[in-house]
């Protein structure tokens, strides 16, 4: 490479978003890139000029190591949808002046449907407007929603986490005993995509029986129909334990949470703010059944528990970071490095590049035939897909008791000018 | 040893108790015993007949050390307080023929405050009727709130959990921009004590800021006081992280959390019900400052999470339990074990044996000068206490990518005859 790398995080954090970004670094690096920009906060930053020099941050190879090991957006992330090129031009002008005056020569944007979004309108300004720099995407969300991709970076160790809490959650409603039974809800995040509550079934092995319900978005949830199931499991055990999504819906289009409370306000994205539904689910078991309920968040920390992540998700998202610098380098602009599976046993997956336009604005969800007929558990395909992407631990460098992260001070937050 | 020894499990699951159960076990069957029955549920388990041949199912050295990984309570658990032994002499009479029965000579018992009063009342039995069994109490509770013993197992690695997750929740809390800021209230375990939600100062270190602010149950709650810290803060920082405990109080004794709902039902143990806490105060910081703000409840994960555990916790969890059965065989009864702390740094400690008397019903509370005078933070003393029981990490036998536990079939629950 000749010239500068700049690479920013958009959208929810994971615990491997860091990887990619510790990929593109070194490669980057490797490649003889003179220097590696990381805008702070994605593309919105970067459009008030605010940015680092990675290698302010990233001294040595143990700083990578732990760079890898430290969850969340190192860089800062941003929700932030570029407009149409015809509706607001002075939005690119303001944009590629800056990777102008930074000789950037590849663009690297790590983040999901909406970061691919940008990716394909920056690349198509760029073309248009003979602009040098290319624009490539990397992968990234916990959801697994990102289409042409086998699976995206920050999925298996949210998965992988979220196995091991619903096992031990699992244990943990076996103790005590109460005359009509307990059952446990375990809400999981994907407001539309059920990649996350399926992974529930991980914790169901030789030394566990799993959780007895799994409830994905994609199919209409019968609230009365599952108060019913409930109530047949507790005549056969004593503790019940369901996963169920943040997301589910009734019949009617309705989220379920929303019976419980009057959340009709959205978020400053425009989503609906979703929680409660496991809240709403043990209210009403505990009034149809009188048996004892409790509800789990799973909440943040399935994104990122980096102290649990998965081996396989931490090394995929460095080289898909990786692979992401080399298409820059090899003259590639507006593609995304996806993940393709080769085999399912060994577990087998390199990468290649796709154009973006292909992948933009796109979900992914979970086929229906991964789902059983009764609409309440995945099958086997579904847990033969997840299974190899929760292998293998990533030791976190542990200080003091506690995992060591690479550590950004937010006082570098403020807009800086190039040396 | 030469006749048989009975262990059991009661109150709260814990991610150590069953290394207590698996230094029991081993430490019988290294001094001679016969049979090493677990009861299954606690005494209210043994009062129906209910319990276990432990060699059925710790079958050999890898066994124990899965047990020792496996959290919950493996014999299942209770909370029942035996009546005083004039009001109900029929219940020590069933008891004390069970155990003639099996030819228990050692019965152990792993819990908390109620446990101890259990051990105590039938060891006073068993003196004035020349019963020949001994009585040794095993500590355990997360809550870490028993008195006489320098900490109890099960409090170090839900300790370790808190610190980690806090940790990552504060990472995760800087990466979205938002314009008035972001609060993220964490809600931690821990009604009367605050040891629990003490340990979240454990997130801070050369590479966290830690959280901001931390209530505890000891000390009585502004809430006013409390929206102007967090609007204070918000001025300096985007993201404000407060960890509070579940059962902080009003200074007028109501629970924060009954502010915001009606909830004065009480469980199955005529405990008011906790919940909502952080919820509660999302709300009112929202409404009051107008920031986004986010709530988490570390709820049952935090004490179960086996595959964060603490080494230091789990072998002393291990001794304490080789420590009970030592003691009966050695003619004691009447007693707990005691962890007693030698050392700070390096950290030594180790156990003795006190009178139950002395221990039973009483709640030991984190000391009023291990809280800042604002009391909003734990001082270095409290973190100086708290950082030895952290140390070192167990690493979970890993099978498909999930932590692998030691499994008892819930079938066995029922009632069961001596062979």
């Amino acid at each position: 490479m000749k010239g500068n790398v700049i690479v920013g995080q958009s959208g929810g954090p994971t615990a491997a978003i860091n990887s990619s970004l510790a990929g593109v670094y070194r490669t980057a690096k490797d490649r003889g890139a003179k220097k590696v920009y990381g805008m702070l906060h994605g593309i919105q930053g970067l459009m008030q000029e605010r940015y680092i020099d990675l290698s302010q941050f990233i001294t040595n190879e143990l700083d990578t190591e732990l760079l890898k090991r430290t969850p969340a957006a190192f860089l800062g992330s941003c929700r932030y949808k570029l407009p149409e090129i015809f509706e607001n031009r002075e939005v690119y002008d303001k944009i590629f002046e800056i990777l102008n005056k930074l000789d950037i020569e590849a663009f690297i944007y790590i983040g999901g449907n909406d970061s691919m979004d940008t990716i394909k309108k920056l690349s198509d300004y760029a073309i248009v407007t003979g602009f040098p720099t290319r624009f490539i995407g990397c992968p990234k969300t916990i959801d697994n929603d990102l289409a042409l991709t086998d699976h995206t970076p920050g999925y298996g160790s949210a998965a992988k986490y979220i196995g091991t809490s619903v096992k031990e959650i699992i244990r943990d409603s076996f103790c005590l005993e109460y005359s009509k039974g307990l059952v446990s809800i375990v809400e999981i995040m994907g407001r539309n995509a059920g990649w996350l509550t399926g992974a529930a079934a991980l914790a169901k092995g030789e030394d566990c029986t799993g959780p007895d319900l799994i409830y994905l978005p994609e199919l209409p949830f019968d609230v009365e129909a599952f108060g019913k199931k409930v109530q047949e499991l507790l005549k056969k055990k004593p503790s019940v334990v369901v996963a169920v999504s943040e997301g589910i819906r009734l019949p009617d289009g309705r989220y379920v949470c929303e019976l419980g409370q009057s959340v009709d306000f959205v978020d400053a994205f425009g989503h609906k703010q979703l929680s409660g539904t496991a809240n709403y689910l043990a209210s009403y078991i505990a009034g149809e059944i009188g048996c004892k309920t409790r509800s789990i968040e799973l909440s943040s920390l399935q994104r990122s528990a980096s102290h649990c992540a998965s081996r396989v998700d931490i090394l995929e998202a460095y080289q898909v970071g990786g692979a992401a610098v080399k298409a820059a380098d090899e003259g590639d602009t507006g593609k995304m490095v996806v993940l393709q599976r080769l085999s399912d046993d060994p577990y087998q997956c390199g990468t290649e590049v796709k154009d973006v336009h292909k992948i933009a604005n796109d979900e992914k969800l979970v086929p229906r035939d991964w789902v059983n007929d009764s609409g309440n558990y995945v099958t086997e395909d579904f847990i033969s897909y997840v299974r190899p992407l929760i292998q293998g631990d990533v030791s976190p460098v542990m200080v003091d008791g506690i995992p060591r992260h690479l550590f950004r001070p937010v006082e570098f937050d403020a807009p800086q000018q190039p040396e």
